[in-house]
């Protein structure tokens, strides 16, 4: 049950508003007529108005009577869509340039864990991230970062403790504990996530546990786990599924994981099942779209459009408790999409709150000034990198090894190519130098070693951005243009850096947390738009060759990687 | 999202061990071994231990560390069973007893709304079933009474305002407002209903509202309604599902509606559908069953047996949020059933929290002493009713007719046989007398009028049981036999009773707020059969004599009835 109960004292006025409203005895403020609404507890279309009072849906039927009507013939009118798991942070845009973004696509709210801006400036940058929530045409409902850092290997600029996440969980907008990616320490009882499971008594939970199965999985659901997004195999979703686990479908920017879980959705599983986009890059955003998107993706996979919407809008609301969304029912907020197209999911319009907030694939709402607060700015502390940091042991026999469109990866050996004592990138065997330099407390930790399926022939790239510490992760051919893409970043305060013999080739800075642009978001998107390229032109054959360097330094994806510590076998 | 957080600080050293248990580590207190496990959330049945650990399921899958085991070979284990709206008075029985008659047939949990008791004694009347509800192996989650007066037609021994609606709300057993019987006040914006709405903002609202559909239920479910038990026809559970209520499928002694109903159910809908049986008399408790009754009545009709359990466990756990409840998965309550036949619904065994508390048909938990607190006794409190109290004028014309299995009733006119200015009884033309008198407060107002379809040849029967107010309700043929009637009952302070002839021929005694008899659930059960089986033999051609003359007084239900304060239409 997931309806609003506008009926405290206050709202009395407004509730016997809306039941003269949805009894034609007042004029409603929109009726948005003529089109055939999508009802997602029925599967159905059926043609109806929506009358509207005060934001809220006093009735779906005939309605006549109305201070303004929008005509919706030949539109499918439809709840707004849901992303049940998603980091805004991987837009890199401000809070207002994502509403921007997401809204012309048919998004009327979001779940956010916000535990890469935690990594960087701890709850104060929490904050920050939800007063410029809280205007805005889209609802935002956070979880509480649950791992900051994501687990003793890593080194972020703060740490998000159980006193954070109760200060956070006692928020309206936090709708429970953010993603549980420490699997390890729950399975062992560890007394920090004892801590943090008992700050949460109560509270719905996200899960997060790539390829856990058998006995650790009952364990780990059975902890109080509520849902997974990391699910990367048939199987494994089906496992998790019948643990009691909500499997959340997930289409990323670099994990894209519907078309192969698709057959996991049947008549008897759907109601367990919804979608997440779990990190978008801004150019996917803007070009490609963002729950949309995943919802053509899976309905070009055969999912029938009507459980596709229903999945992601009724299925992720009634999970998370997001009371008043995902239905077109009297009750409901007046969140809606206009649809064009079922098959193709082509967004007409959309509304927020009764307000049509895009249309026509454009943001038409006032939004904030996109000016965000100066406390999350210079946040890179960092010291100088030099030649020698870079120097791996001839010895080295670990890589990381890519897989295209999967954020897990695999653990290789390899034999390097040797120069004296030291091993050297090989990009005729695809084999580079993957850096990371921490970049919060200037320790000088620079943590080294190899990677192949990047694809790189020449340069080096270098981010910001990089889960969960964000400290800077570069991969290169060449030690000098690492040096200097690594540099790039640093004098910015944060950014994403292509450099090719000895020169910057394509750069966004990200001056807000070293994670965030402060800049509208056509023109991140461009700018993202024109690294990716860039990258491609220098031999990557990766589809989003930032957005899966950004993981390489993640210490609880299996199977390798390399954190400022150095390499790292994850789950083995 | 339904899953227990057990981790409260106390809880940390029981999640520690469940972790054990679950990864093999440690013995399980129960391991429920050999079974086919009912996984409700993809419709499937698999090979595998449950395995229990302080009387959670710590890990479903192969287990053999464990301090004991039950063979579970050759039987299905699913959630116990799940009755979504009951009213427990309807049983006759004290709670205790209550639970020894539902647990044999695969009970674990009940919603019940407790109004009958709140309509004589009030919020002291629920709190002493609170009490007894503590300590029993059975789930019982309340919902605070919504309209004790069912409407200003009622004449309640006590009332349920405001005050008493939140003291319960504030109950951890209360997982929401109980039926919504008064939607004319609803519609209407009624202080009274605006008041009870503010009061439970936030929380889960039960609705209750026959026959209503087009603007009136688009304004009635936009008022927070969670659902809607009051289906009778097809079309009307397919405008409420749509309206975004969830449908209780409604099977009880006297409202009979699986079977009209159950074309709603498809792969669709199933998800906001569950089962409720509101009220269901010992007697049928005893010897058809309670939910498992229902599933077979639901399987017969052609549901499958999976969907049907998974609707009686899931759907309506997930609805109340009842959290721990109704999957057999790690991390829930280890309530389950061991069924030797699907399509049967045979129960071999009932656990509750890792408890065997049923088997072979017989409860073997320990209960407490059915003895029921004093306070609930002596509540008739009535004027002396005469001949002269049971005269209808010679002009009536007004009727209430009944529909066999059905709780609504249709309005009829009819001739009644006259001598001088006194309309008579007729059974040549099944037209009796009805009648009700008021007994909290010895006001001696009688109501009397007709009914038809009742079929009684001689005699009279009465009860102290007239849903809501619990007035004395009689009906009979002869005004002498009435008054008889109404007397036994009387004196015993509470009962049932039918006369013929001068002579009591059967009765029970209901001393607990007239309503509820403090014997064992077998003796009750077997007056019950015989106070039904001498009506029938009167003449009474209805399946439940008595559980539909409860119904004859109730203001709430269309289409006529009779209360103390006369003839009366509802909804017209």
């Amino acid at each position: 049950m997931s309806r609003p109960n506008t009926s405290a004292p206050e709202l009395t006025a407004t509730w016997r508003r809306r039941l003269k409203v949805a009894q034609g005895q007042e004029p409603a403020d929109l009726v948005v007529a003529g089109g055939r609404v999508l009802d997602v507890f029925s599967e159905e279309l059926f043609a109806a108005d929506v009358a509207i009072a005060d934001g809220v849906i006093a009735g779906v039927g005939r309605y006549e009577n109305a201070h303004q009507r929008i005509d919706a013939a030949g539109a499918v009118v439809a709840p707004s869509f849901i992303d049940a798991h998603v980091h805004l942070e991987s837009s890199l845009l401000w809070l207002p340039e994502y509403a921007r973004v997401v809204l012309p696509h048919g998004t009327g709210a979001v779940v956010t864990d916000p535990h890469e801006m935690a990594n960087v400036c701890g709850l104060p940058g929490v904050e920050a991230m939800r007063r410029a929530a809280r205007d805005l045409p889209l609802r935002i409902a956070f979880t509480a970062p649950s791992c900051v850092p994501a687990s003793e290997h890593e080194s972020p600029g703060a740490t998000f403790g159980v006193a954070e996440i109760e200060a956070m969980l006692a928020w309206p907008e936090t709708v429970g504990l953010g993603e549980l990616m420490n699997f390890p320490g729950l399975l062992s009882g560890s007394e920090d996530v004892a801590a943090k499971l008992a700050a949460s008594a109560g509270r719905r939970r996200d899960g997060h546990a790539p390829g856990l199965s058998g006995t650790a999985l009952q364990a780990y659901a059975g902890s109080g786990m509520g849902s997974d997004h990391e699910s990367t195999h048939l199987d494994e979703a089906r496992e998790k599924l019948r643990a009691g686990l909500m499997v959340m479908l997930r289409e990323g920017s670099s994990e894209k994981n519907v078309r192969e879980l698709l057959p996991l959705v049947t008549d008897a599983t759907y109601p367990r099942c919804c979608f997440a986009s779990d990190d978008r890059d801004p150019h996917d955003l803007l070009h490609k779209g963002h729950v949309d998107d995943i919802l053509r993706t899976a309905i070009a996979a055969g999912l029938a459009p009507l459980r596709a919407i229903r999945m992601a809008t009724w299925n992720a609301a009634s999970h998370w408790g997001l009371r008043g969304l995902g239905a077109v029912a009297p009750g409901y907020q007046a969140n809606l999409v206009l649809l064009d197209d079922l098959q193709r999911v082509t967004v007409r319009a959309t509304l927020y709150r009764g307000q049509v907030v895009a249309q026509a694939g454009a943001c038409i709402a006032a939004l904030a000034e996109t000016a965000p607060p100066d406390g999350l700015k210079a946040t890179v502390n960092i010291a100088p990198v030099t030649r020698a940091d870079l120097r791996v042991p001839a010895a080295t026999t670990d890589a990381v090894e890519l897989i295209p469109d999967q954020i897990v990866t695999r653990h290789v050996s390899v034999t390097p190519r040797v120069s004296g004592n030291e091993a050297l990138a090989d990009p005729e065997r695809d084999l580079l130098k993957l850096v990371c330099v921490e970049r919060h407390h200037a320790t000088g930790r620079v943590g080294v070693g190899f990677v192949r399926g990047f694809g790189l022939r020449h340069g080096a790239l270098a981010s910001s951005i990089a889960h969960d510490a964000h400290n800077i992760v570069a991969v290169g051919v060449d030690d000098d243009d690492v040096l200097t893409a690594i540099n790039a970043v640093t004098d910015a305060q944060g950014g994403l850096a292509v450099v090719a013999a000895g020169e910057l080739r394509a750069f966004l800075a990200l001056p807000l947390a070293g994670i965030l642009s402060d800049r509208p978001a056509r023109e991140v998107a461009d700018a993202y738009g024109r690294l990716e390229a860039t990258a491609r032109e220098l031999g990557s054959r990766l589809d989003s060759p930032f957005g899966q360097l950004a993981f390489l330094a993640l210490s609880v994806i299996p199977e390798a990687r390399v954190t400022d510590r150095g390499f790292l076998r994850v789950g083995s």
